[in-house]
């Protein structure tokens, strides 16, 4: 707290995919010296971990049966906690500027005066390809990537804006899209992506227990219905996708705990 | 080196954006642990500080006059340092999935029997976006982003991929297109994109020196003419670039440095 009786900033942190050796050390710094932190859901254990004692922790998204805060009380708590002259670490997984309100965010606690930092963070279509082990862009292959979000509207993607999806040069990179696979599948083999297309879903991408599923397009559904992931995954979708090593991940988690040689 | 006589290995890292605090935990371990360091040209003296003083260090890249080396003698002397049982870290900016080339080194390794770890990144758009407080996602204003060189060829864009850049809700992130911004931008607006689509160039993004220009698609050529960048420039065109705040780089660049309060 600042004993100036100064108002105390929000930094909004991107805790990287999950493993806490992702986070930039930038937030690691944030959490380390936090006096309230506000986190998502999927922010791991050993992240929260490095916030101080007597950091106040604020659970703020949906876990264990509980109901995830609404927008507007986590930015009155955010406020209310910079008001008192608190260092506040907002932290959300991957990338805050990818999916992560730090625009609304952002313009609520400034508009009432409070100094707001953004730490970028590893977003996960960029983890799952490290690990794994593919590229997202590749010479003659793939010049492009599309990361986006991929909810249905009655039965179809939400918006009209998927002229992009059906160009072989482009990998997209689909997050949030676990229980609609089939029909994302099927939009996008309906906005001329072949069927055939290399596709990978990667579950808890970046983090230890991350579970990799290679397949097509026109097959990713029926095999994930039958892998039934139960964590965040994000789909890769794309030729690049073929050069997945599905069998990498435990040489790609393992190495930086070993000593060194 | 491995006492054992055991072959080496190769880490293919992303360096991020370049500030040293923007490098994950798992990639400064990986460059202090390093005996053989390969660096790209825009790496920051701050990172390969952070190298042992007994490590090989080679650039690779274009500085000072000198040419970059091939990709293939590259890919040679990856595989010539491993087989002598070294732990090399081969140093890309960013994130090394996008734009990196990390398909083709990857692959070339481990064809020659060299364990290949990737460690993802940060990438410019992301560092971009956070350092200029603007989301590169924001709800009913940008679903989507799209990551892209934009290169020309014969005064056109060098491939038919355009069509999702029309989409009023796709963010365009354009890596690389510094020398080429009127051809590109001419291009996009003939392709659907609104000349008054906010455009942000951000030069240098996510280091101390980073340089930021607002403008709109159609007069961003007219304002890069005039600001004359000479470091890596990342252009972001969507209406989420009007929410960028020019003069918020002071402050989200110091606050890590600050004392505690």
């Amino acid at each position: 707290m600042r004993l100036d009786g100064a108002i105390g900033r929000v930094r909004l942190v991107g805790a990287g995919p999950g493993a806490a050796d992702l986070l930039t050390v930038r937030a690691v710094r944030a959490i380390e010296g936090a006096q309230a932190l506000l986190y998502d859901a999927l922010i791991a254990d050993e992240v929260l971990a490095l916030a101080p004692v007597a950091c106040l922790k604020v659970q703020t998204g949906k876990r264990a049966g509980q109901a995830s805060m609404a927008q507007s009380t986590i930015n009155r708590l955010m406020l209310r906690l910079a008001r008192r002259g608190l260092d506040v670490v907002r932290l959300k997984g991957g990338d805050p500027s990818i999916f992560g309100r730090v625009g609304e965010e952002r313009e609520f606690l400034r508009a009432n005066g409070v100094e707001v930092e953004v730490v970028p963070g590893v977003t996960a279509a960029c983890a799952a390809a490290a690990q794994f082990g593919f590229p997202l862009t590749h010479r003659g292959e793939a010049r492009r990537v599309l990361i986006s979000t991929a909810t249905l509207a009655g039965g179809t993607l939400a918006d009209a804006g998927w002229a992009g999806a059906a160009d072989p040069q482009t990998t997209l990179a689909l997050y949030m899209g676990r229980d609609q696979v089939r029909g994302i599948a099927d939009q996008l083999i309906r906005h001329g992506r072949p069927a055939a297309t290399p596709a990978v879903a990667v579950e808890n991408a970046g983090r230890p227990d991350a579970h990799g599923i290679a397949s097509t397009l026109g097959e990713l559904a029926t095999a994930l219905d039958a892998a039934r992931p139960t964590g965040p995954v994000v789909l890769l979708i794309g030729d690049v996708a073929a050069r997945a090593d599905i069998a990498a991940v435990a040489d790609a988690v393992v190495p930086c705990r070993r000593a060194q040689a």
